[in-house]
């Protein structure tokens, strides 16, 4: 049976109860999906229960997830392959799937304890840097874009499943190679991290604080407040891909340095319009979504 | 005579109508202040007179400045002096005053024009990428914080009258050493600027574009879309100030860099802790304001 928005789930587990495992549950629950829920927070479990996200509470042992059409995996990144090892015994779930921002680990985890058919990785490209279920919220994946990688095994009813999954929940999927995607994801995403941490560092040196930034420098370091747990995990996880891009940054700064030092106009009204032009290149595309 | 917000103008005076001149144009105009204005742009100045919020449009001479009570210069910063020189036999203003990101220049130009007595150096901390009349609105300045600084000779009447000013435009004016303030400013705004830069770079050279990021991503490099004539200059005039900026934020990627490299989870948890407990600091003072 389909419920009202198109989604063939009668039931989904889910794993992980924070800002991104939370905000799937509301969004399952509002579209009329039964959510199994799960969170190692006790009072995180029982928040999600009394709002009536979350229909099943299970325990540690996830004994009720073998009724699950999926099981959705939001848990940090080093504890996903505990996870899985959990899952498999648990369920018989057509998809199982998770939401980490790094996904060759993913695939290689979900691969080597013989999930591969119904292993999706997902990565969606939404949240901000608060966590937790208190911050998560429905329609946070509205728009949003879906990385999608299968394992070499995955069959095509799970990756059927995890496109529809996704644009239930209103957002775009996109199919792509893991090993594409980290390298993606080390510019796009874990790069933007490091440099709102080097920068939350270089500003506590000189003594600059938060109330002294402008709306351009509040939003160049909002990624500071991040969850500390998770971006050591996904930085170390992707850190073949991460160090050349920390690496280029470096370059292009030392460069704009140089210019500045020699008082070379030209050189940095190159660079300047440069970034202004990647900028504008899109601009149309962004916009509204961008600015979300 | 003093209007219903408290502004003791009758009259300003308005040189420049992009973002910032045509903004406080607008909230001046809606203040009750008659205001003069000049563009060299005369699309500008014909589209600010026919909106109503200029009252007399001003040709290049700037006559007819001499019935200013104020003159507010938001010209770029290299053309300040020019434009002063022009102001200074054009008027009696018993505030002269500027709205450029730089202020160790602007006083200096001020004072050696023999106008001191009368120049207080304002630099809002409002604005964002776009630029122009068109990007221009009532209240930009809402909640900002407004750096004012002296020359060595400004008398008390000019800083009362450039608070009184900025206050009645919903401002919060900061009187800051010109020194002291560039140097903040570096860190503040100009190394914001310079890493926004070096980001769009980097990402173009990996082939990343804008619609790969996700909302943490877009915030991170949203600076890139600014004037590229505005941020030469304004680099350029702060070089001594941001060059050590830009290596202080290089030796902390690099920091960041070589943990990820020598798999230093530790090195990595420190720092990215010690980046959320300068972000943590002010979440308080920060909050809606930063997010507006």
């Amino acid at each position: 049976m389909t419920t009202e928005r198109g989604i063939a789930l009668q039931s989904a587990g889910v794993v992980g109860l924070g800002l991104i495992g939370g905000s799937i549950a509301r969004d399952l629950h509002a579209l009329g999906v039964r959510v199994l829920g799960y969170d190692r927070d006790g009072a995180t479990l029982d928040m999600a229960c009394a709002e009536g996200v979350v229909d099943r509470a299970l325990d540690e042992s996830l004994t009720g997830l073998e009724d699950a059409d999926a099981v959705i995996v939001a848990v940090p990144v080093l504890l996903l392959p505990d996870t899985l090892r959990t899952i498999k015994d648990a369920t018989s779930a057509r998809l199982i799937t998770d939401v980490g921002s790094t996904k060759r680990s993913a695939i290689a985890a979900a691969e080597s304890l013989g999930l591969g058919e119904r292993f999706v990785g997902s990565h969606p490209m939404a949240g901000d840097h608060r966590s937790g279920w208190r911050a998560s919220r429905k329609g946070l994946f509205a728009d949003a874009i879906v990385y999608l990688c299968r394992t070499r095994r995955t069959g095509e009813e799970p990756v059927n499943l995890a496109q529809e999954l996704w644009r239930a929940l209103g957002a775009r999927p996109r199919i792509i190679d893991a090993g594409a995607h980290d390298q993606l994801l080390a510019y796009a995403s874990h790069l933007m991290q490091s440099v709102a941490t080097a920068l939350a560092l270089t500003l506590d040196d000189a003594g600059v604080s938060r109330t002294d930034l402008g709306p351009g420098g509040s939003d160049s370091t909002r990624l500071a407040g991040g969850s500390v747990e998770m971006w050591t995990a996904i930085a170390r996880d992707n850190a073949d891909a991460l160090v050349p891009a920390i690496r280029a940054l470096e370059g292009r700064l030392a460069q704009l340095r140089a210019a500045l030092a020699r008082e070379d106009d030209d050189a940095l009204h190159t660079a300047f319009a440069a970034a202004r032009a990647w900028f504008a290149r899109t601009e149309g595309d962004v916009g509204a979504e961008a600015r979300r």
